[in-house]
């Protein structure tokens, strides 16, 4: 069981998040961020990076591509909201998409 | 510029996808299925192999993922609809995830 964060840590882990570009999802305890890459094979191989560090933390995104874009959703359905393993894979993955 | 099927020719090459999984989108000259695999490392294979494909087709589907399901679109932009290419990356999708 992973525990949800508490407000202090929110302030801690999620809000660097918040402020590159990932946004809270409508309705949902969740984050969201689109990135776009310059085609298709710049988006996979972020995808399939990030996949394996994925995992590795044994916590595995929501979702989607279409060609250069790739829209991911972190959230932790073991406690239906934020846990640290979201502010871990989102920080990976932006520092994958830096490359 | 790539041609959107006949009726002849969705009936040659759409009408197997059809009795494969594969289903119409409400709205769009497009084609939707649901794969599900044992695991997230699974799913993920079988969408980096597809990935290859699509490549090398220059064809790339609009797809998304969660843990062990992947949801793939096949639809051609060009021609807002469905192509000879949505038929041979919806069979080779179905080829790779028998295995």
């Amino acid at each position: 069981m992973t525990d949800a964060l508490t407000t202090a840590e929110r302030d801690t882990l999620i809000a660097p998040l918040l402020a590159n570009g990932w946004t809270m999802v409508n309705g949902r305890d969740a984050i969201q961020k689109t990135y776009v890459f310059g085609n298709f094979v710049a988006a996979f191989g972020f995808m399939t990076q990030a996949a394996i560090w994925a995992e590795k933390l044994n916590h595995h995104p929501e979702w989607s591509n279409v060609y250069k874009t790739v829209d991911v959703t972190l959230i932790t359905h073991d406690c239906d909201g934020l846990s640290v393993l979201d502010a871990k894979l989102g920080a990976k993955m932006d520092a994958l998409a830096k490359g």
